[in-house]
């Protein structure tokens, strides 16, 4: 039998098929089997291989967008120009507009089959997002006079758990109106701790995102 | 074989022993087996015909839990005396107080090994506290002056999962000093939206909390 030399092309061949495909017929209407019809010629086995089941490939679908995310969210981190209030505005701005954005709520995740995703949201969420990104954004704004707050830690892991978790439209099924909703009340949220960083273009587009799931879900 | 006339006695006495156990041997640490050999001759068919699995169990314990604190909330709720930001108040501190949180924070749950009880959780703080209770307090609120939001719904959500979920001792593993700033930016949170309910003894209490679950889990 021939031995594969490059395994991870394989595995980069098998991910974009997929993502391509949970994103036309979403998620919950995509099979392993069509993933194989898509991939001309590799066999079941091959992809068992590399991917245990379904799940699995889903996770290492958003374990290369959540990669290329941080790659983003590390430059911005740390940039030499903005002050932690900028920076946390500009980091969330971004991370909400980015393209990429628009295939995950395409792909329109039903959290409440698949517990395990929120789990992983989660573990992202507080493990990651908040103390390697959001709090020292806050404590860089803490040391420039830019952000009041004496708990940093505290207050990255609300903003973030808020914004990636309870404003997520896929975790709650909200509506467009739902979602803006929220919108409103995270950025009244956010003034309190002086953070007037929501602005038109992201309550727009958090709208946008919603749309976009309730049509594809 | 004689016929089981109160089913109902039954199942309570088994949540009693359950309940007992879990509290003093911890949740984990508790078998199924522990709780047969603490029933004085019930047989394993007899607990299996009411239960399913140990997971069973403490959702049956905990429910009962729920249904004696939701009379609470609903006794506060229909109060017709205190204005809505004083309700809001008295029924955050009020859950916090109740003693039977001593015992839950004694099972010292483990939330990681344990998914399905933080979907319970998050379907209960999001499809039952926050619409039934914390959405019509907010809504009297408005409607008397003492709290000014133009999104009772969003606001109900948002104050109701950050205590729930996120000052939650045993779902983050917080030690007693993490629980307690975990407060204060909480408080922080709740006054930016008018509300200034934490005081003292609040902060003091979910300290306790915390270091109970430290010491039991």
């Amino acid at each position: 039998m021939a031995r594969n030399k490059h395994p991870e092309e394989t595995v980069n061949r098998i991910l974009d098929v997929a993502f391509r495909l949970f994103m036309e017929k979403g998620y919950e209407h995509t099979s392993i089997q069509n993933i194989i019809d898509n991939l001309g010629g590799l066999s079941k086995g091959a992809i068992y291989h590399h991917f245990k089941s379904k799940e699995d490939l889903l996770i290492a679908v958003t374990d290369r967008i959540t990669a290329e995310s941080n790659q983003m969210l590390a430059r911005l981190r740390d940039d030499k120009e903005l002050c932690g209030k900028d920076k946390l505005k500009t980091i969330f701005k971004s991370s909400i507009m980015r393209p990429v954005q628009n295939d995950l709520f395409t792909m329109a995740l039903d959290f409440h089959s698949n517990p395990k995703f929120l789990f992983s949201l989660l573990h992202d969420t507080m493990e990651e997002a908040a103390p390697h990104y959001i709090q020292p954004i806050i404590e860089e704004g803490i040391a420039d006079g830019s952000i009041q707050t004496k708990h940093p830690k505290q207050l990255a892991e609300l903003v973030i758990l808020v914004a990636n978790v309870w404003m997520n439209p896929m975790i709650f099924d909200d509506s467009r109106e739902d979602a803006c909703c929220k919108c409103m009340i995270f950025d009244q949220m956010m003034k309190g701790f002086g953070l007037d960083i929501m602005d038109e273009e992201m309550l727009e587009r958090i709208g946008e995102l919603a749309s976009i799931y309730q049509k594809n879900k």
